[in-house]
């Protein structure tokens, strides 16, 4: 309310000002209307609550076009989880509140708790990653490959025309288990470029870094231990600001000295491939770090199975990706689009994360009674953005998106048919086809088959007296208006027969 | 900690019994252990909150194999809904408090609100149908037939074991709009039939009945308008109560008298098909209300259509079905399954709802600013339980589930050939092969033969030193042991072969 009024005040000296400006008549009278209009809502006449109807903020519903696209876009994200070997689980959307705690750092403000209604305090997942590591613990699982598409829950700032909700998707692969280095944290590289290049949505590229090498150069940079993380999470803002903004961060802020922000600032600027590791492997103050020496010795083998996997190409080793999440412990990446510039001659630029993720070997040891770990590691497709881009790309192509798999329209061409038709229809639902039929007793026939033009039906099978005395039914093609006579006994073949390059 | 502290106790009184009925040493030393164990749980010694792995009272994880049974049967539930030419759409899992509110009579105790976080009052949707209906009216959209599968939350004392959880899926399928009487229920039942007909869960039964027509028959029996909802409700609990029981109840918890309780007894021990809907077309005291005959009379209509579907032997008219819900407004129904008696010659009976639903034309009016109302009918299939049959079924047929669709794992018979293998099942994936490897550098053949044996992988392809210099693979039919050399170039396409009837 408290909103509300001030709103009014605002509107209020809006008109007092344009009456002061002399301003027309007619803007006085549009600016009342509206005054008007906002005081009935926050106090209508009845005395009554007026009732919002809308959905939550930062969420919304997806309309039947929207599913169709959301399901094409799944589709190829599931085809290629399943296409690796992987496995599903699934898990509730609230979790113990305690089950979250500890697992986000400063992010922890934005968890969705339940009102406390008697019984267990419960919080709404903020990710799938924490749930997953919970389940392992609990049944005592050391190792799967399972994918998980499920929505999570953030009170953030929604920004919805930019792909960013309250509620949203996420498609998440891991890896559990005890294997040889580098090998599960391949996989998931050559899935993220699998998926995005099935998408067709663009250029990409996917930094990598690995957070033993970032403490190791934060190490020999000077910064105190006790500062890794807060300086980590300083360095993830490179992407989206300049690093004289960064340095003033990590100066004013979290207290560096300009000295040893220099320092970083040396490294952050670096990225390549095999040749800029093998530089950093003969770094003289690295070499001094074995936790970056060991950090860099893996990326080197990483590359080398990125290369058998073909697609090193798109893989950039970044020492300025540093990933927001404390439970990060080897290896992280995020794949970025690139927006092509209009002038050729400039580099693209990134448009936003659309995958991220990296390895986490400690995180199920959290759960844990005996602190047992199990390493993961696992990607995460930032799937919101993408169904952004995929529908602004299908209203873009003018592409007609069927929202049915519908393959023929039962019609009648008189009236008094509908029992015919009943039966009609009900045959074909019995042999498999996908078939409507208007919900009228007599619709005429125009109005059957423009519901076939506006819902993409391509099939009409038309009864009427004739038809019905020889047994036959007519067969229109919605596209071509050919019609056939078809023998009744054949109308199933025949509609498969012509459907079946059809969904 | 009361439990806690009362089970300790409980522990202490035991020992002292063991030792005064002079038990053997050992029982008293296990006793002991038990109870400092449990002390240690209770207070662990270094003062931490001991933390309890677990998900949510009344909810569940899924495992993979969990998972592929549930999917098996939304695929069979999804083909039906398409088959009938249904869109679909999606809402959030949370909606305003208010637009929930009043929608659920004495049930809206049931449901989850979240924490006042500052902002708008949220709850769980506890149906897909109130969501449904809020869409309906926000967008002004007056005819549409969707289906959506989501999960629902009720704070119900659960029943996990008979499949009756907190969080839980309901699939419903839903037609709105202004069309001619009885064409769109009858398409609802003969969805169930199909439904049920597929899931191949043993014979069913669904019943059938019209608010109106209860409503007649209430009035007619002599129960004041204002005990309709009510003596409804009593009325539904005669698929677990006695008809002595639900006499009780109505006269004296309702106050009936008991002459009007067995009028309502006369008409509820009813059931049958059109000719039982005829007789009550022409019950002398019926025929007096106009709103039971206008059900009887749809209702005589609705049996046609059923007839033409060819289901009408698995519907019953049922006076004694009411259902709990208040916003239906005419035809309603549930289908359950018949247990079959061991002794043939006894009637089967009803082990539960597996379905249920009704028209509910005044529910999209209430969300409309303008009382506007679109008239809906739908039905819900209830899917936790059919989850728990069909895993039953799984656990005794002894059916081995596959929890993946790998077609190929690619291994090696010797050492140092990861390189090798990380190549070859890269070609495949790149040419849309399910292919799998072992995560390590040197797998032993054994090892990689048992894991396709554990989890149903059909093939495997064999590289060594020969087969690289040869240019081929070993392919080994993993139920048979036959192996045979393929040239590489053709090892895509003698999968694919090979493959092409598994998933």
């Amino acid at each position: 309310m408290a909103e509300g009024e001030s709103a009014l005040r605002a509107q209020a000296d809006l008109v007092r000002r344009l009456k002061q400006e002399k301003a027309s008549q007619e803007e006085i009278a549009e600016q009342v209307a509206k005054l008007l209009e906002m005081k009935a809502t926050i106090c209508p006449e009845d005395g009554k609550h007026k009732f919002v109807l809308k959905t939550p903020k930062g969420t919304r519903d997806y309309s039947p076009k929207q599913m169709a696209i959301r399901e094409r876009v799944f589709s190829i994200i599931i085809n290629c989880f399943k296409r690796h070997g992987a496995e599903t689980i699934d898990t509730p959307v609230f979790e113990l509140k305690e089950t979250l705690t500890g697992k986000y750092g400063e992010d922890s403000k934005l968890i969705y708790d339940l009102k406390d209604q008697g019984g267990e305090l419960l919080s709404l997942r903020y990710d799938l990653t924490v749930p997953f590591a919970r389940y392992l613990a609990m049944n005592k699982i050391t190792n799967i490959k399972r994918y998980h598409i499920a929505k999570v829950y953030r009170r953030d700032n929604p920004a919805m025309t930019r792909g960013r909700y309250r509620e949203f998707y996420q498609c998440d692969f891991d890896i559990a288990g005890q294997y040889d280095a580098m090998i599960p944290d391949a996989e998931c590289l050559k899935i993220v470029h699998e998926i995005l290049s099935a998408l067709q949505i663009g250029d990409f590229r996917i930094k990598v870094n690995d957070r033993r090498i970032l403490d190791g150069m934060f190490a020999v940079c000077g910064v105190p231990d006790s500062k890794f993380r807060t300086i980590c999470s300083t360095v993830d803002k490179l992407d989206k600001m300049s690093w004289e903004d960064v340095k003033n961060e990590m100066v004013s802020e979290k207290g560096l000295s300009p000295e040893i922000a220099d320092n970083i600032g040396g490294y952050v600027k670096l990225h390549g491939g095999l040749s800029q590791i093998e530089q950093l492997l003969h770094d003289p103050k690295l070499m001094q770090n074995k936790q970056a020496m060991e950090g860099l010795g893996e990326m080197k083998l990483l590359f080398e199975y990125l290369a058998l996997f073909g697609i090193s190409d798109q893989v950039s080793f970044d020492l300025s990706l540093a990933r927001g999440l404390d439970y990060y412990t080897g290896v992280i990446y995020e794949a970025v689009l690139l927006q092509q510039q209009n002038d050729h001659t400039e580099e693209s630029v990134g448009v936003g994360s659309v995958a991220g993720g990296g390895r986490y070997d400690g995180l199920v040891g959290m759960f844990d009674p005996k602190g047992r770990k199990v390493p993961c590691v696992g990607v995460s497709i930032g799937i919101e953005r993408i169904f952004s881009i995929m529908e602004q790309k299908v209203e873009a192509s003018e592409e007609k998106i069927r929202t049915t798999e519908t393959q023929v329209l039962v019609a009648s061409a008189q009236k008094k048919l509908l029992e015919e038709r009943l039966k009609l229809v009900s045959e074909l639902w019995d042999s498999g086809i996908k078939a409507e039929m208007l919900y009228k007793k007599n619709p005429k026939l125009l109005n059957q088959l423009q519901y076939c033009e506006e819902t993409g039906i391509p099939l009409v099978a038309i009864l009427g007296e004739q038809e019905l005395k020889d047994g036959v039914v007519k067969l229109r093609d919605v596209a071509t208006r050919e019609e056939v006579d078809i023998c009744r006994g054949k109308l199933v073949e025949e509609i498969k027969r012509r459907t079946c390059c059809h969904p």
